[in-house]
């Protein structure tokens, strides 16, 4: 158990600023229920809950990091800019949506066909970028912000937006409590580390019996590598996985000493195991998980000697995913 | 027995009934959420709110009447017998699972893979019939009842089970008016009318502004027309639709008293408009509709002109749907 006095100046969010977050989404963001199917605890060997956030506004926690930070800028701001791989994109796309800002989003080009057409439905400027040529869609999302006055959105290294993620961590806290379970490993889907660093933030201040761990795909493991060594690891590449939603460089600069001081080991699963749990999450609980949205759920079923405890807890961070996609993994089997 | 009091007064199920059910339902079934696409408003032209029972404990509303009419049982029962297409059947074996007491389920031989599956693995003795050739299933389980001394839970011609199903529609009616909306069509998927009943009189008393109808799939639209003459009509057939979890032969003798009194015409729509409802429900909602549970929706997203109002309510009744199924309604497309 770890021994809090407060939190060390150095962290970027703080239970403080979380805890505004939530007050800034109350009835904007969905409140996403905690599900459990007795067929998943026996497959798992324990207790196994889901938080599904892709039964979030725009089919992914990131609206509430996005909400978070817009409603937080100042009135007369003149509007937002975003580069995302699609989550954050259409979550950022929406809260400027509701805003009644502009916003301009830098997608991949290859990003799924959905997330696309929905970040444009919601009346965002989209902009696509080569993600295997190796263009930065930082340096990319700099220029463009600064020729037209824009406020950039990070889409994890930005304190409003972690403290926005950070809400879904009170709310597994609080229904964790609820359903009965006071320890457990709480197993988030990581890509830059902003939702695992905003629940782990909140879970030490509101529940300090779960410990939150990252989970990645295999091969794009960053997180769990820089936990090894103690330092910023970087992936070999930036693409090439079905679970592209979670897919990114290296941990955050803000993110990773969060997740260094708070979280448990992490997890890596095949993508087979993702496409197993999006049919374990169809058959069993009813929703719709994308690959990546889908690793920490794997993780908890398929890889049971990884976890502690007699409960664990998992995010569904998201489910934009195509309906090949689905068929597929629907066709691999549960 | 003389009744002559009111029709009001003679109602099956009354709202003290259930916000009773309410009460041994709370901490055990789900509160489901209520959900909103803006992509889905656009679709309809007016806002259309999605309460997905898909979510709930096995997969469809079924739970709530299920445990209502288990937990009010004696603590000394021998156990109990349903009939059932598979999600009363779902529902009834996994409440019995969890207060610990047998459970006989008749289900038809014909029934889907996966919900013949569920109700086993729940720990019920499942028990086949020939639905195709006529075989009574009332018959069938009353004779089973008495021989092994069970206690019979009707699928809605029962107080007990109505009463559970409309905690459905109090849970509507404060999740409307917490999203804005207090006058509106509640459209219902409908078999036998126990859902539908029992949010009727859940919205009469709590949100006299909601007025709920049933939907039906074509050619099965015995409750529709039986709305129009006044009296129990019945289907030409027992079978026969993709959307099996809302076929029954005629509206109940118990159901549809409460039905004409208080619900507006049904409204009756295709097997190809449920489909693509299902494949809306995966895009827009990230959830897993069956196609009897996706009827409501696709009346409406399809039937705009026969829906009044500003907005739209509208149940997702269950989500027990095969993988084959789901497919077939991703390839027809949204």
């Amino acid at each position: 158990m770890t021994e809090t006095i407060s939190p060390p100046v150095s962290d970027a969010v703080t239970i403080d600023d979380i805890r505004a977050a939530a007050g800034r989404l109350e009835g904007v963001a969905r409140v996403t229920p905690l599900l459990e199917s007795p067929f998943l605890n026996a497959l798992a060997g324990r207790r196994v809950l889901v938080k599904p956030e892709c039964l979030q506004r725009t089919g992914s926690f990131k609206f509430r990091g996005g909400w978070s930070a817009i409603s937080a800028l100042p009135k007369d701001t003149g509007g937002v800019i975003a580069y995302s791989s699609g989550n954050h994109a259409q979550g950022v796309a929406h809260a400027a949506e509701i805003a009644g800002i502009p916003a301009v989003i830098i997608m991949p080009a290859d990003a799924p066909a959905l997330k696309l057409a929905n970040t444009r439905a919601h009346g965002a400027e989209v902009v696509t970028y080569d993600r295997v040529g190796g263009e930065s869609r930082e340096a990319l999302g700099q220029k463009i912000a600064a020729e037209r006055g824009l406020t950039l959105v990070r889409p994890y290294d930005e304190p409003l937006v972690m403290a926005g993620q950070g809400t879904c961590g009170l709310e597994i806290a609080r229904q964790a409590r609820e359903a009965g379970v006071e320890k457990a490993d709480v197993l988030v889907c990581c890509g830059g580390g902003g939702l695992t660093a905003g629940i782990a933030v909140a879970l030490e201040a509101e529940a300090p019996g779960l410990r939150p761990r990252p989970v990645e795909p295999e091969g794009f493991d960053d997180m769990t590598r820089s936990l090894e060594t103690g330092q910023r690891e970087r992936n070999p590449a930036e693409s090439g996985s079905i679970c592209d939603a979670i897919l990114t460089p290296q941990p955050g600069e803000l993110t990773f000493p969060i997740i260094q001081r708070l979280c448990g080991p992490g997890i890596a699963v095949s993508e087979t195991e993702a496409l197993h749990a999006m049919a374990q999450a169809f058959l069993r609980l009813k929703v719709v998980a994308e690959p990546g949205g889908a690793v920490a759920l794997a993780a908890a079923l398929f890889r049971p000697e990884a976890v502690e405890g007699d409960a664990v807890i998992c995010t569904i961070s998201g489910g934009n995913v195509d309906p090949a996609m689905f068929t597929r993994a629907l066709e691999t089997g549960p």
